[in-house]
C-alpha cells in the first residue's frame, strides 16, 4: 500500500510547494519517498546564520516537514481523509550543520503504525510519535521527535 | 545595565535581519526590547500552511528568535562578548494561530541570570533556560522552552 509511487517524490514535492509558503525560501527538496523513509534536504545559503552554520530554526523546519511528509504519505497512500498536524516537538543540537541541511525520517514500527490506524478508524483521531535525524556528512547534528495528530476529515454534505 | 536603551528594539532588529537569512522571510519585527521582555511578531501570509494558519515551523523560528533576542541583549548590555546558540528545546502547540504570529519572553528570574552570569564569567560558558508563549488574541497557543548556552569568544591575538 505504501510503495504506490503515486505517493512518492514528486507528489510531496508538489504538496509541500502549495501547502507551505516557506517552503520555498527554506529551499526544501525532497530527495526521497517510499518504503524505506524520507528524506528532504535543504541548500545552506537560504538558511544560514551570520555564522555560516545553519539557523536552528531551518533545520527545526525541515526537520517537522520530514515528519509531515511520512504522515501525508501514509494517510494518502491508505486513503484516509485526514491532514496531520505537529502537536508537540523535542529538538537537540548536537553539532552545527556548515552545509546541505538533510533530514531523514526511518519508518515508525509497525506496531505504532497500526495503533495509529486503529485510533483514527475508532476514535477519528490519532497520533503518532517520529523520529528525524539530521546529519552533517556522517555526523549527527540535530535530533527530533514530534508528535503528530491526524483527524479524518468531516464528510462534505450538502450545504443546509 | 539591561535598560541601556542602546540595546533595545532597532538594535535587535537590525542584529536579527543582518544574522538570520530567513528572518527577512519570516517578516520578523521586534516590537518589544526591553527590561520587561522581548515581544517578536511575524504576519501570518508568509507563516501560513494551506488552512490558513500558522505553520509550526514558522512559530518555532519566531519563538526561538525571541529567546535568541533576549540573550543577545543581556550578554551585549553587560559588555559581554559571547554568541548564544540554541541547544535544546521543547515546543507545544495547543490551539492554532490564525493571525499574527506574536511570541512574548518575560525576562527569567534573578537567581537564573545571576548563575547564567557566574557560569560564563568562571567557566568561560553558560547555560540558561527560557520560556517564550505565543499568542492568538487573548488564547496561549504555542509553549516554547528553549536551553540557551553561550561560550566566550577566544581573544582576537595577532596572527602566529
Amino acid at each position: 500500500m505504501d510503495n504506490d509511487p503515486r505517493f512518492g517524490r514528486i507528489y510531496l514535492q508538489e504538496r509541500i510547494t502549495a501547502e507551505f509558503v516557506l517552503a520555498r525560501h527554506l529551499g526544501v527538496v525532497v530527495e526521497q519517498a517510499d518504503d524505506g523513509g524520507i528524506v528532504l534536504c535543504a541548500p545552506l545559503v537560504p538558511n544560514a546564520n551570520h555564522q555560516g552554520t545553519a539557523f536552528g530554526g531551518s533545520l527545526f523546519c525541515v526537520a517537522v516537514l520530514t515528519g509531515w511528509a511520512w504522515v501525508t504519505r501514509h494517510l494518502d497512500a491508505a486513503q484516509v481523509a485526514a491532514d496531520p498536524v505537529i502537536q508537540e516537538s523535542t529538538i537537540r543540537y548536537l553539532r552545527p550543520v556548515q552545509g546541505v541541511l538533510r533530514a531523514s525520517l526511518r519508518p515508525p514500527e509497525h506496531a505504532h503504525v497500526e495503533k495509529f490506524r486503529k485510533m483514527l478508524q475508532r476514535a477519528g483521531r490519532g497520533r503518532i510519535g517520529l523520529d528525524v535525524q539530521i546529519h552533517h556528512g556522517a555526523t549527527l547534528a540535530t535530533e527530533f521527535r514530534g508528535i503528530f495528530a491526524a483527524a479524518l476529515r468531516a464528510p462534505q454534505g450538502d450545504p443546509p
